[in-house]
């Protein structure tokens, strides 16, 4: 038997006593709350299909890029680790699951300090009951009793799901997805509620692979021919429709910058047309997705769908992996943000409406106070995401806390994503932000800036009510 | 009655309780010390004229930027918080004073977590007595008690200003105002100290509303014909004079960057006649600002006054608010910083000076570590001035006192600024940073990084000799 | 008697009692473990020679910029520091040492809250067994003692080292230097290990004072002409392997930015010859250095040295400074840093070679957690070096494992650097890093988020193995 894996019922509250006793009785109030997941990346088969998972590798290691960047980072290989590579061929049987769980087990202590080591022992003990640490002594053991579990009805997706008290579940598609998960979930009697969400990249971006056959894709699915700028938007809006007749409630738009314009009519058909022919340069490519942002939040004026921004990544940085294995690897780099100068053409138009929703994410922390805590904290239009990627952590949710807070309140965001799509890690991820939000509360209010009934009226708003306001959940 | 209003002794200081009794001991020691405000944007009048407060609202809510903008980033309209539209007119009725008030009261959750939250309890409860927390229940009878005691003499402008045991107060005036306050305030028998501080923004500035007619004015002012660069620098020399004349020992300077210039004479010469005519490029605008502020340290070295650069800022960034309802509405933000290039003309002349004084400000915290401090821990000329605007609040204190001291000291800073038109704020933001400074200082005596004895003496500097000796008072 | 000086033992842990037990537990497991110091500015002739120090003034004041630059800033002359400057001549007295320590001690007050008090009142108690806090109370008596003990065995250079313990100390040599002192150290039988470093700035960086001239004293000591680019990088080659002979396992690289090229044949023939004649735009200096880190990372893949990049500084940003008393006196000021795009053309080339590592630093804390971590955390061949310069502090480091940890891990970190040429200081350092990591794990411990036992095995990690091991010591 290894060393006893214990999750403490206080862990991540800071050890003053004093506020480790609030934060214990704050995050009480609301820890079986039930979990909103406005935006993620799940796979919405899993909950049409219902079927079992595969294995322990397959299932929580293989698609997790967290996981695989630290391990890569210390020069194992991603073969080593179950990845097919394009040489290999797809086809091609990989690594056996039991020894890519052995790799990770024998270097599970790479993850020391992180939040993956949160989230992972958070499975094994809460999911599937695991009561030793994982390492080399314990990995078999562990790696039998997850696949044994797995294969029970109540390791089931829906099963998960309705034991993990979701409330919603949004999942995020291309326009060009035609949403035949949905579509089954819509028809069964199953009551969890899995929604999609509308991510035009594809289809707005020129740089994104295969743009041009993207937009003639788009023309077959929604009968516009997209000969023009009027009949690509008009394509669009129906995509749009068609979304949010299967529940989507929200857009989102994963650009390389907040770059907005707003430009001329005669522009826009310029640019679009050469786009079609892969003939803009970059600074045209960059002003064309910056126009798409504006006609995306013009639409939902109309449509009434919530605007998401996660801007600011290097994709791919590193050529030969990508080559290899490629998208969401582990390769992605953020970029330095800057938001007051780029986001301006769109708050120009649209900022002052109260009846259009724009939630801002960043990872340049630099910019939480010094651009995004004071653009929220003034335009109507404005929200903050929560603390995104490389910092949904302890400490990167609290410098998130720390440094939008005294600008922004608490009332320009719009609680916590979980943005994964590592299904099991779901209550481990909002279980985090819920003792994370209580930690910070409980400091506010132990060093009396705050009262405590203020303090529990929050909790509730962090936990549930912001995110369900924001998301028109 | 709604729930008590009790500002706790100890808020602010770290709820370790080692770490509080010392700062409650450091504390103690300066609470009840003079205020220095050696810069700020009160008006004058109010000390020349000593006329009772209107009403609470225009008192409390309406000139506040830092309410404003919150209020209005939750849909509520800048007419419904009782400002006049430029559409309205300028002399037309606005919203009742009590009705604006409710809404504030209605929404006051919304700066849980902020400043704004710990500056208005410290008011209602220091300065108007009032036992009950504001809300939608309270809201009436606190109002009426405010109003209430705005009439009594002991709330008069000048009761107050003894009250809150100020020693020397800061406004700020452009060269073209004739500062007839400050000139009736020393033709007064009435001892409180009043001082102006020279903000030549309108006048030096390019790019400023009617900067050419500005210089017009500064030419009738001062008996020069401004037609040449020479007169207009002697004109400008005349009125930091004048300005001197009545008290001033500091001048200040809001621009856009940190940008110098150190130009040849025919170079001032050609830019000064192109930004009378309205011709400069934008390029060519901030060079001459850059001038400017190089002309404005040299004069400083001439006639002793201390200079003050607040770069930084993106103003009036929502254009519909700003032609509506104007300037300072809360519609400004932070820009990036850079300091080490943009200050090197002008430190490459006078930084090496110990009879020169520039005081460096900034919204941009990533600055502080990086720039600020090595070069204030450089330079004999630089000193930093507090955390500011947006940063001017707990967690921004103990950034700026985390990221500044190991590098700079505690002695190349210059105590607190209250930097506020909100006069009866006053008291409450000192107190913040006294409690902050304490909390910070006992920290380390905690941590045995500093001893208690130094630890008062710091104190005592921190909050008085700091901001006399910097500002000469 | 001035009042006493008393390291406490439980200096720079949290004052929390959870936290502080458990910090103290764990640094108590490491203060005896030999220093490992792989990067630093020590002169090796103090080694070769072991002559005693010549007094405490030109020991400890004269040449640490940390205190040159504190004591400028406030108006103190560095000829009152006993610094010549070139009008003085190199051969004139300067100042008393008492007279310059007596300074020091008269402005002892201005270095409070900075980590220099901590280094040096450790090097007074611990060093010297001083007993009473510097002052000018205490200033001569200290000096006395300091003197007298200079003169006594057990203070030359030698005795200190192996009282200090140290298991490896590394100084830093330009290419052009013959390592006489390394060569006498090899032939000595004395057991101490002083290794260099190869730091080749003087030979690659176009922009380096008399870098033709520099270029061809390599050609003479390597025996290659240096006429073609070729000839160039086996003359380099060849003093990398003589380094190599006299210990050296890393080189260093101090560029303006972390800029690298991938450039085609001719055109690094074409910038080399541009070079040499002093021909080169400041765009084709910044492509060379970017071109010759590419290079060096070549070469390291061949001989096996790692490779360090320090980026980011603007040196000598005082003109008048340096005209006056050269470099290192104070005037170097952080730039803000990129690494993203700039390092990519050599991580195309071998950022993913598990043989070769590159260990990174920066002076711009805003790139830790927004390029560091996400670069290192996934790289096989990066690494990251610990907080430097003037993040070299309590509060620095702690920045910096906040804001690493969780994307990068402890693992893909290397260990302390002390980088100093402050000898005595030395083992102070090293104390300071040793405490800041205890008291960073023990947080993590009271807060549950890690084992007390891995908490206990990080500590050996990060005292001596993850330098052992990223170093090859």
């Amino acid at each position: 038997m290894s060393n006893p894996l214990v999750m403490h019922p206080q862990r991540l509250f800071a050890s003053c006593p004093t506020q480790r006793a609030i934060a214990t009785e704050l995050y009480e109030a609301v820890r079986s709350l039930p979990i909103i997941s406005p935006h993620g990346h799940t796979d919405p088969r899993w909950f049409a299909e219902n079927m079992p998972f595969a294995n322990p590798a397959d299932l929580l290691i293989k698609p997790d890029h967290y996981l695989l960047r630290m391990l890569y980072s210390q020069g194992i290989d991603l073969e080593t680790l179950g990845l097919s590579s394009a040489e290999a061929g797809d086809g091609l049987a990989s690594a056996d699951p039991e020894q890519v769980w052995q790799v990770f087990a024998a270097h599970y202590h790479l993850f020391r300090g992180t939040p993956t080591r949160l989230w992972m022992d958070h499975v094994l003990a809460e999911v599937f009951g695991v009561e030793e640490q994982l390492g080399v002594d314990s990995s078999s053991r562990i790696y039998a009793s997850i696949s044994n579990q797995l294969g029970k009805p109540e390791f089931l997706p829906r099963a998960l799901f309705e034991r993990f008290n979701i409330e919603v579940l949004a999942t995020t598609e291309s326009p060009l997805d035609p949403l035949i998960a949905h579509q089954a979930l819509q028809a069964d009697p199953w009551q969890g509620r899995v929604i999609t969400a509308f991510r035009p990249d594809p289809v707005v971006d020129p740089d994104y692979e295969g743009f041009a056959g993207n937009v003639q894709q788009l023309a077959a699915l929604s009968g516009e021919d997209c000969d023009t700028y009027a009949s690509y938007l008009r394509a669009l809006r129906e995509r749009r429709a068609f979304f949010k007749s299967m529940g989507a409630t929200s857009t989102d738009h994963g650009h390389p910058s907040a770059h907005t314009e707003d430009l001329q009519a005669a522009d826009c058909e310029r640019l679009y047309r050469a786009a079609l022919k892969g003939e803009l340069t970059s600074g045209d490519a960059e002003r064309f997705r910056g126009q798409m942002l504006l006609e995306m939040a013009l639409m939902s004026i109309d449509d009434g769908l919530v605007m998401q921004l996660h801007p600011g990544v290097y994709r791919n940085h590193n050529p030969q992996l990508f080559t290899r294995f490629g998208r969401d690897k582990g390769a992605d780099i953020p970029l330095p943000g800057e938001f007051v100068r780029q986001l301006k053409p769109l708050l120009d138009r649209v900022g002052n409406r109260s009846d259009f929703t724009l939630i801002l994410f960043t990872l340049d922390e630099t910019t939480y106070a010094r651009e995004l805590a004071p653009l929220a904290g003034h335009y109507p239009a404005l929200k903050l995401g929560p603390a995104w990627w490389f910092h949904d952590s302890p400490e990167g949710m609290l410098r998130y806390r720390q440094q939008i807070t005294e600008t922004a309140g608490f009332y320009n965001t719009v609680g916590f994503n979980d943005d994964t799509r590592a299904f099991l890690s779901i209550p481990a991820r909002h279980d985090v932000a819920r003792r994370i939000d209580a930690r910070f509360l409980a400091q506010l209010v132990a060093e009396h800036r705050l009262q405590l009934d203020e303090a529990h009226q929050l909790m509730q708003d962090l936990t549930c009510n912001l995110a369900r306001a924001a998301y028109k959940l």
